[in-house]
């Protein structure tokens, strides 16, 4: 075995020291009780699903999955989401549950990395799934309750970005007429390519006034005035009913007191090609990557027999701890350091200063090779030496 | 897709429910709590990690081990133990910090099964690692807050039996002479395949002293009591200083108030092939496979080029849950149904109830397919319908 070889860990995989732990330990507590109050219901799947039942319907590109074969030469992958099995125990094991079901989950998710020094290969999302309800009230439910959380994490500056990918795909279809010619450009966007974006509007065979109207989309972004300009865009049956939508998701988000938080963006396009309607993502101001999305995925539910709409976000642990940008401080716990003579009086010390909460670390003399600075990792040091008398230092 | 076929899992990959989660949720807080009060520090390690580098050195069985391969043709494993990647970090981002170091972790691990129906190939295991300690206060130490997770966990009925594999294998080898024929006789130990240990024995070609030392090994089992008896087995320097040294942890054991769940059996072998001295597993009365072991592990270290005396625990939470059997009853949230007309009514009651801290659901009526049904899974349920009036049921 090589010496340098023997530490390393592989692509994008990270250790969790003690101090960041902790503090993702804290966030995590004040996220579930939140989530809990708002009558969501924590669960967990494995780890492990089959390719065929959740990796092929979670639409992470195929190049990301972590992929290995069972015994049986099946093909298995490590999740990629929460939002596919999820769906998939909605649809069997929580099949005689009456919808709306609301189901939340606090779990590491997975996708392989091609670059040394990039992005994690495996993150903790916490999240939620509200499946079986198509309204509106339920799309407002879980943007308030996103932003509910992100406050009670202790986030001060950050924006939720609403955008619909219904919208965009009735408009792109009403100009480009296919969902081939539709899907290159909603891959600009997804990019945030709009200089690319741009050039193809301008290299498409349209009319002027179409190609306008794709240009326009660009300009879609800001404050509850944009869905006015929106209709303008797209004045069919189904634009109106968007906007329709969005104006009362806008006033119901404003009785939940989170509607200054709110901007709409009628580019946002997801990577997740299930999302149907109301898409969002949430930034906090110190971090160059969304810290949370979601949206409403109306057709993946029927890829398990049990058709339901449903929305739902999920929240990365790892980059809403960066945007806190907590104090790294480690409350350090005491010692008692002993000999053997007077290990009974120092177990029982210990046991009652314990049994108060406190944290007390036992150690005999004789296990500690460097005790300068090993006493350097603790408040206070209770020493217990020697058959006689007692110091405290 | 067949229709059967999107619901199934891999072998041994199990859902976790609300119920069973919430249950779980509070027996890991309970024993997170006490273990941090005795200065031991939660940390994680990735899922993935190098064959060579820790899984390798994990040693379990290769069969059980989940591998796959990277892009550039590496393999990787789910890892199958927490041990060796705690040491890997103890090593690495740790190296700086003075021993004894005490890390706990709480994580899941993985071990591919090969029938159906069977043990579950993903598990959640909450234990510590006392890394740099090789007195018996350190094994004492471990044993007891095993014992005293146990006790907060709430489990009124367990036995902690102790073994100690630096004894067997030196009894071994001074009677049979090589490695190859004692791991012989320790694989009928570890299979606890006494009919077969007692055969294969008696047809060694043995002086009859030495069967019957061999023989009386099975009948170490006991209180301590069996320390004399072990004594006589195995006259040796090292012999007496084992024995020695599991008085005085029988007697630490006793200071901690624990010494009444010990039982010593000369019997036990782990199938951790790192263990090196004093080993022990926990049983509960009602279950049929030991829920916690642990043991000394002093050479581990050494393969990541920071040599340590080490012990440690690992608890498995399933196990653990099943023993302790707790009721199953679900605390059910509140429900305010609205209609669009009361939403804004309903939002100030839901979100006064919950800054109490109750759990309250909040719904739209044309969200609901079966109001009957649907109302079942609440503990009381107040309607906010129509634009006047206000009805509670």
């Amino acid at each position: 075995m090589t010496v340098p070889f023997v530490f390393e860990k592989p692509l994008g995989m990270r250790d969790t020291l003690p101090v960041l732990y902790d503090l993702k330990t804290n966030i995590r507590q004040r996220i579930q009780g939140v989530t809990e109050t708002w009558g969501y219901r924590f669960m967990n799947t494995p780890t492990l699903e089959y390719y065929e039942t959740v990796g092929d319907a979670s639409a992470i590109l195929d190049q990301q999955l972590f992929k290995l074969l069972d015994q049986r030469g099946k093909t298995l992958v490590l999740r990629p989401d929460m939002t596919a099995p999820i769906a998939r125990v909605a649809a069997s094991s929580l099949k005689h549950e009456p919808f709306p079901l609301r189901l939340a989950y606090d779990s590491n998710v997975f996708r392989a990395q091609e670059d040394e020094g990039g992005k994690p290969a495996e993150f903790e999302q916490i999240g939620v799934e509200l499946i079986g309800d198509g309204t509106t009230s339920a799309d407002a439910e879980v943007i308030a309750l996103m932003a509910e959380v992100l406050n009670k994490a202790g986030l001060e500056e950050y924006q939720i970005a609403i955008g619909h990918v219904g919208f965009i795909q009735e408009l792109f279809l009403s100009i480009v007429g296919n969902e081939e010619r539709a899907a290159t450009l909603r891959r600009f966007l997804y990019e945030k390519n709009y200089v690319g974006y741009r050039r193809h509007v301008r290299e498409m065979a349209l009319s002027s006034i179409d190609q306008k109207r794709l240009m326009a989309l660009l300009t879609l972004r800001g404050d509850g005035s944009k869905l006015s300009e929106a209709i303008e865009l797209l004045p069919t049956d189904k634009g109106e009913k968007v906007l329709s939508d969005l104006r009362t998701l806008l006033d119901t988000l404003d009785s939940y007191g989170v509607a200054h938080r709110v901007k709409f963006d009628f580019t946002l396009v997801s990577h997740m090609s299930y999302y149907t309607g109301v898409v969002f993502e949430g930034y906090a101001n110190n971090l160059g990557v969304p810290l949370s999305n979601g949206g409403r995925y109306d057709e993946l539910l029927s890829r398990f027999n049990r058709p339901a709409q449903a929305t739902g976000f999920g929240i990365r642990l790892d980059h809403l701890t960066e945007a806190l940008n907590p104090k790294r401080e480690e409350l350090l716990p005491a010692a008692i350091i002993f000999s053997p003579e007077r290990k009974k009086e120092a177990i029982q010390q210990a046991t009652e200063r314990r049994s108060k909460g406190e944290k007390v670390v036992m150690q005999e003399l004789s296990g500690i090779k460097d005790l300068d600075a090993y006493s350097e990792g603790f408040e206070d040091v209770v020493y217990m030496i020697g058959k006689n008398g007692r110091g405290t230092m």
